[in-house]
Formats: C-alpha cells, sequence, structure tokens
C-alpha cells in the first residue's frame, strides 16, 4: 500500500487545521507589535512533521482528539520557541524564508519571546491531563538543550567519534520526533509494546532528517536556505559530511589543518573556507552521510511492522519518506 | 505566637537541605566547564523564600513529603533559570554578590543554560505527577515571560498608571509566589478554600517583595545589591517610586522632563542621571512606595486567619516579615 506524500496532508487536513488554530491561538500575546511578529513566525509554518508524527502514532488507536490535537499543537509550539533561541544563538537572519525575530528585535526581547512560547508549549502540554504526555515533554526539552549544549560545546572538535555527533542530533533533533510519537501513542492508549516501537521509530526518524538537514548545509544555495553553502562549518560547527570527508584524508593532509583552523575560528579568509566547502561538496563525503541517513530510514521503516493498521503504517512510511527525500 | 524569623530556617532545615540536594541533583549538567558555573549559581542561592512558602503551604495539611520537596526544587530551579535569562537580558555583572554567567560566558550559552534549567525546572514539576501541580507551575511561567515582557515593552513610559505597574509586577514576581503557595496546599491536599486563601496569600506576599525590591534598587548602595542605585531608572524601567515620585511634580517640571529623557534613553549625561536618582531617593516617594508594600503585606497576612495551624500561620506571618523587612 502505497499513500502519495501529497496525500497524508489531505487526509490530515482536518487536525492539522485545528492544531495550526491551537498554536496561533497559544502564540497570541496582547502587545501588537510582538503580536504581530510572533504570529507571523508561527503562520509561515514549516512542514509540521512533528505534529504530523503526533497525530499518526495515535492513528491506529482509539484516542481522544482534543487531547491529541492540544499535544500536538505543544510539540509544533517547542519546535517554534527552540528556533527562536537557536536563531538568536546563531545570530541568523532568515528562517523559513522571513527575516528571523533577532534581525528586527533586541537580543533581550528575543530571548524573552522564546521564553513565552517555551512557556504556552508547556501550557499546552499541561492541557492533556496526561502526567505521562507531560514527562516526555518536560524530558524532550531537557534533551534539546542538551543537544544544543553538546554542539555548542564539544561540536567543534574534529576529532570527534561518529557517536558523539549522534548523541548530540538525537538531542538536538530526534529526540522531539521521538516524544511526538511516544506521546501521540500514549494519548492513543497504545500497547505499550506499540509505544515504544513508535518512540524508537521517532527516533531513527529524527535522526535521518537531521543527517539530511547536515548534508542540506552543503548541498543548498543560499537562496533556498537562505544561509551560504557550508553554514555550519562556517560557524564552527562539526557535522557528519565534514566527519566523513575528513576521515578519509591523510594525516598530515593540509585540508585537515584548513579544517581544524575553521572550525577554531582562526581561519577567517573567505576564499580558503569557501576551497574546503567545495571540496566537501564534492567529495563523496555527501553520498556517505545520505547513506547513513537512509540506514536510520530504513531502521525507522522496519519497527513499524507491529502496527495494527497497514494505512496508518504507509502514511508513517511516507512521513520517513518526506524527511529524506526533501530538498531543503 | 511569635517565631523568630531566624527559627523558620531552623524549623524547616531538614526539608530545606532535602530541596537544596535535589535542585543540585537537577543542575548537574555533563560539561565540566558549565557544571561548575552552575553549581556555584545553585549554591549561591538567595533566601529561598519560594520553597520556604511552597513547604509552608503544606504544612497544615497531610502531604506527601518527596512529591512537596520535588515541587519546591521546581520552583526554585524555575526562580534561577529565570534569574539566568534576566541578567542576560539587563547584561547584569553580578548577582546574589557574584558574577554572572553573561559575564564569563558568550550569550549563546547563557541562553542555552536558562533553557536548560528551564528544562529541569518542568521535569521536577512532571516528577510530582500532579497534573494541576504541573498546569500551575506552566501557567506560572507563562505569567513570569507576560511580567518581563510588560516591563521590556511597556515599562518605559512615565505616564502609565499604577495598575500598569502592579500587573507587571504580579506577572514578573508576585505569579511565582501565588503559585509556589498554591501548589504547595494542593499537594497538601488543603480544602480548596485554604488553596485559594493561600494562592491570594503568595499573590499578596510576591507584590510587596517586589515593591520592597523597587524601593532598594534606589536605596541601596552598589557595594550591596552589584549595581548603582537607580539602576531600574537607568535601564529605562519606571517602577512605583519613580511613579510617586513623578506624580506629585507640577506638569511643568523640569525634573519630569529629564526623567523622561533618561527613560527613552535620551539623557545619557552621568551627573543629571544621578541628581534625579538623589532626588528620587531623598524624596517621600520611598516612604510612600513602602507604605503600598506594607498595604499588600497586611492584606497577605489578613488572609491567614483561615489556616487550621496557629504555628504555621505564625511561620507564614515571618514569612512576611522576611520578605519586607530587609536590606536588600
Amino acid at each position: 500500500m502505497k499513500v502519495q506524500t501529497s496525500d497524508i496532508f489531505e487526509i490530515m487536513q482536518a487536525e492539522l487545521r485545528l492544531v495550526d488554530e491551537r498554536v496561533a491561538r497559544a502564540a497570541r500575546i496582547d502587545f501588537p507589535l510582538v503580536s504581530r511578529l510572533v504570529a507571523d513566525l508561527v503562520r509561515a509554518r514549516g512542514k509540521r512533521l512533528r505534529p504530523i508524527l503526533l497525530l499518526l502514532a495515535a492513528r491506529s488507536y482509539d484516542y481522544d482528539r482534543d487531547r491529541l490535537v492540544t499535544a500536538a499543537a505543544g510539540v509544533e509550539m517547542l519546535h517554534t520557541a527552540s528556533l527562536v533561541h537557536d536563531d538568536s544563538i546563531d545570530r541568523a537572519a532568515i528562517r523559513r524564508g522571513m527575516p528571523t525575530l533577532n534581525s528586527k528585535l533586541s537580543s533581550g526581547a528575543v530571548i524573552l519571546i522564546g521564553d513565552f512560547l517555551f512557556a504556552q508549549s508547556a501550557i499546552l502540554a499541561a492541557a492533556t491531563e496526561s502526567t505521562r504526555v507531560v514527562a516526555i515533554f518536560a524530558s524532550a526539552l531537557g534533551d534539546i538543550c542538551d543537544g544544543q549544549l553538546r554542539e555548542m560545546l564539544d561540536g567543534h572538535r574534529l576529532d570527534q567519534a561518529q557517536a558523539d555527533y549522534e548523541k548530540r542530533i538525537y538531542g538536538k533533533t530526534a529526540a522531539l520526533f521521538a516524544s511526538a510519537a511516544e506521546m501521540g501513542a500514549v494519548i492513543g492508549q497504545a500497547p505499550e509494546s506499540d509505544i515504544q516501537a513508535l518512540r524508537a521509530f521517532g527516533a531513527d526518524l529524527g535522526l535521518a532528517f537531521q543527517i539530511i538537514d547536515d548534508v542540506l548545509d552543503f548541498r543548498e544555495h543560499s537562496d533556498v536556505l537562505g544561509k551560504p553553502a557550508g553554514n555550519d562549518l562556517r560557524q564552527g560547527v562539526v557535522t557528519l559530511p565534514t566527519m566523513l570527508f575528513a576521515a578519509q584524508l591523510p594525516g598530515d593532509a593540509p585540508e585537515r589543518a584548513t579544517i581544524e583552523a575553521i572550525v577554531s575560528g582562526e581561519e577567517r579568509d573567505e576564499a580558503r573556507i569557501q576551497a574546503i566547502v567545495d571540496a566537501i561538496r564534492s567529495s563523496d563525503a555527501i553520498v556517505r552521510a545520505e547513506d547513513v541517513a537512509a540506514a536510520f530510514a530504513d531502521r525507522a521503516r522496519a519497527r513499524l511492522h507491529i502496527l495494527p493498521d497497514p494505512e496508518t503504517r504507509a502514511m508513517l512510511r511516507d512521513v520517513v519518506e518526506l524527511a529524506v527525500s526533501r530538498s531543503s
């Protein structure tokens, strides 16, 4: 059974609209200027993979629709809050094709707006009135912060193991995918084995998603992502393509020293940085990183056999497709 | 019955130690540098009025001690997290007599550490396994952000009503006092009327506390608070002493124009700013602001008659004393 990925949005349309309304309502804030900026941010929504995953994880089971929509809105809001702080930390100017808040407001205001959105996401999680959902939510927030701290404090070393990278992107990205799937299954009162399978599915899906994100960071032009290609490396963050590229260099290769200098912030010469970005981009490190993502995607798909409903299984497989076969 | 305020800490010693341990454990983070900074921050604890209030609110009733300590640790952690972001927003260099994180780390790292502490506070709230406690917690977080946004966006006008000021400090400070008392009473399974009385007590106590804070901002020397006297006004934030001082000036008084220029950031001449700070400081606006705080403190005390246990009532009255009769 094959559901067209475009169908997912159609099949889920009614529930996604409820989620959007719930998010918009929660983001309402009674200062005109900030209110408009936050509303724009929420409207310029991304792919909404996390709420879709949460909704689908409940779909084979018996769920309370209002609770499910509330949790899905909470997950999307948490994701949005973390993007606001992320952009402020990275001093990013563009996100989702729009100027970021920190290109328009003081850094203090951006911190507070991010906190406000975190608070709203916590209020949504609490409104599910499920202590288990709240506990999953709180620990996802903890994992996200852990992943981001790891990236900031530990991501700037070229000599790290692939396991360190995976731990980092698990926290930064995969934990919320895992938690979204788990929350949906919990609200659906799924059997415990299904809850665990869906959580593991979400984690693998999230890892595949983030690796593709890190590949796209090298591959895309700035007009698509709003950032120069190789933005992570320019910020000193070592991701899988850089790691795989460096791993096959001889120990005394000059490129290794250059990458180390870029990562430590010593190398600031644009031409030399661009040359390394181009070298990584045209190397087989890109395809090999995609292979790692594909392996996680396969592992995710393999976890689905336990689910009772074939249509939902097919839709979840298509979510995997959406996550790995994207251009941005 | 009169309990010496010094006795409170003695009577509550065992439970406060458990709270401290719980906070320290939750703040553990697996990066050596950050771990040390966060541990210092948590150890250099303030007066711990919020956890004390939470513990006392349950004291007349039948509570589960572990749950109570967990909630108290959550409240203290939430307060600490919000101070971290606050100091980063204000670019403050000293807090609790110690250099702030933002005097030592990049602003991005400080945002993430604040988020990490928020996450830990949410994990503690979730660990109470009470949906009502979690809902109170989440809405307190929302109120804090609302109060801080109000201060940032609306606090820079001299022509505001006292009610606007009170709404702002309610969110910024009193909401967490109210919520701490409510959580304690909820965990104590107090009758609903007692829960509401304790929540209202906490709110009034918090308002009194913040007004005294705003008075001390004018009265104290920099060696006590680590900030110059009149720091709020220097940052453009209008608090009660400034409002009361301005309200009794004739409409065309030159001081009014000067204050407006300081608040809008146009007046940067240190001598002229200091002259206004001194004028407010030596005016009766200080005593009148203290009178407003005293009225909230009285209202707080009057709410206590409903509580069953006289010793706990006396201790809560002494918490009011601690909050309003302090030098910093």
